[in-house]
């Protein structure tokens, strides 16, 4: 039985979330039971939307029980296997937690999805053809709809999430505006994700500057906004949206901390007869297979080039966490174990 | 030709809308030309997003010309023809504005519409089976979309679109909870028009208040809410709904005079993926016929009994608008000028 490092949820936050609230702990693989099989994890990924679910409070996914295996999606490899669809060596996409090795029972529907690596990257299915590249889907095709030649702007622009929605969005003829932080990450969005135009928000850290940027980038205002973010870049959008624009609602990370975000304007959904909708998409299961496989064929044409940061070994993932909370990462926020 | 006392819009509001804003103007008819009508006005409609066109800013309804007759809805009776398809003694809905009497092109479509007052009064046409209601039946039906048995909540309840709003959802099975200011219209709202329950606003006058007393007359939460008012009474729903709850926005008459009124905690929007849909009934003429047949229906069998405040003559009209600004009208809001 191979030792398994694991990181536990210590403690929920007290506003920022810290190193603190993340404890390492050793302990044993356990023997196999019958159908199950053995997963070495090669990547954990590193989401967004797990800030949440550190808190106690309601949000929109079920809190991350403290004590236990912080909750994830991984990808790897089967090591042991005592279920027949499964053998050694098959790479496979799970959610198998932070830890290095996971047990998955392999006839319970959903909690194992063998992949296919020679035309895509393991560890792109934790990332453009994987949740966050459903996520840019859903969002795009189900809640904003867009028709050629409307112009669309999505925040966090050069992450999992944005970079996937970008290369979607300009494959359905579309005018693409990304918001990013910092001048390499805005040239990445535009030079590699093909993005028409991206706005770096440390140049506008108010709705009144934003809003002017908005104006310049989206001549023709804007049809349809993908939120990741909240806070002051969503109200600067809403001064810039055209009558009857759409806004699918993934992420308020601004507001995770601490008090709520304020929005400081709701009229104008009125006045601009917009549509808002939240969405998670893991309630919306039936959507993947048509989306992954969009992405697939995007990311194997070349079409959708997706960077990753990467940090090594399971120790470094609550500091990479914490960076991605901060947007240090460049692109997917990935731990690599092997 | 008889003589026409008009209100024209003499100046925009700079904040609180004032009687002064208003102008009173005699003109004479213009004689006839072909195809023409001329309709001597019974009743003038006065509706809250009236308010919203007098400003110059942006807004969802076109701005107010200033030095013209105030637009508007209304009922009358042909008293002159020169088109074949309107007799003398033709009762009419149209959009006449705030005047005795309207010269109207009988081939234009959409100007003017005959209706039968046998089963329900004319003043009607201008509320529960007009504008208003057909407000409540598209609010309702295509964007709440109801089950039979959820809940639903509407502010502004004993007024025209509240009222036909609790008829319509009662039909559909609902549990329909309203928001009014004052006993009496509580009282209206649950003994008359069949409401679930009623809560006073003025009993609870911030956001924390009001979302206990929602909590206790919803105490499965609220699974629709067609919003009227705006403020902190939305700020109040929004920590009720239930997980899918749809938001009908129709009206924010709280924040009309001045200052944007913020929305305390959006991500209360995406944690419980919320669908909220600005809108405005008049860029949906394709429901009309059929929400005009199902009001029309609960009218005349009694289901719907819409409450009507009657200002007399057309000089009454600029403060009576004022009146029902403040939510001094009980239920729909007319100017009688016969």
């Amino acid at each position: 039985m191979p030792t398994n490092k694991q990181i536990h949820l210590a403690s929920r936050p007290e506003g920022e979330a810290q190193a603190g609230n993340f404890r390492l702990v050793t302990a044993e693989t356990p023997p196999l039971a019958d159908g199950q099989v053995l997963v070495r994890h090669h990547y954990l990924s590193l989401d967004p939307y797990m800030r949440g679910r550190m808190n106690e409070s309601k949000s929109y996914a079920q809190p991350q029980p403290v004590g236990q295996v912080f909750q994830g999606g991984t990808v790897g490899e089967v090591v042991e296997s005592r279920n027949p669809k499964y053998a050694v060596g098959d790479k496979v996409v799970g959610f198998g937690g932070w830890q290095e090795y996971s047990v998955v029972d392999g006839n319970q529907p959903g909690m194992l999805r063998k992949v296919d690596t020679a035309h895509v990257p393991l560890s792109h299915y934790l990332g453009a053809v994987g949740m966050p590249g459903v996520t840019a889907w859903y969002g795009l095709v189900k809640i904003i709809a867009p028709k050629a030649g409307e112009t669309l702007v999505v925040s966090a622009a050069s992450g999992a999430v944005g970079s996937a929605f970008g290369a979607l969005a300009k494959a359905r003829g579309c005018r693409v505006v990304g918001i990013a932080g910092g001048p390499d990450k805005c040239k990445y969005v535009t030079d590699e994700l093909g993005f028409d135009a991206c706005i770096d928000y440390r140049q506008h850290p108010d709705a009144k500057s934003m809003s002017a940027a908005l104006k310049e980038a989206c001549p023709q205002g804007i049809d349809g906004y993908f939120e990741n973010v909240g806070g002051y870049i969503l109200d600067a959008v809403l001064s810039r949206l055209n009558a009857f624009a759409r806004i699918a609602l993934c992420g308020m990370i601004a507001g995770y901390d601490g008090q709520p975000l304020p929005l400081a304007n709701p009229a104008l959904l009125l006045i601009n007869r917009v549509k808002l909708e939240g969405f998670i998409v893991s309630e919306h299961m039936e959507v993947w297979p048509e989306a992954l496989k969009e992405l697939g064929t995007l990311v194997a044409a070349g079409k959708l080039r997706p960077r990753e940061s990467i940090a090594q070994g399971i120790e470094a993932a609550p500091e990479a966490f914490l960076g991605l909370l901060k947007g240090r990462n460049f692109g997917k926020q990935l731990v690599k174990l092997i």
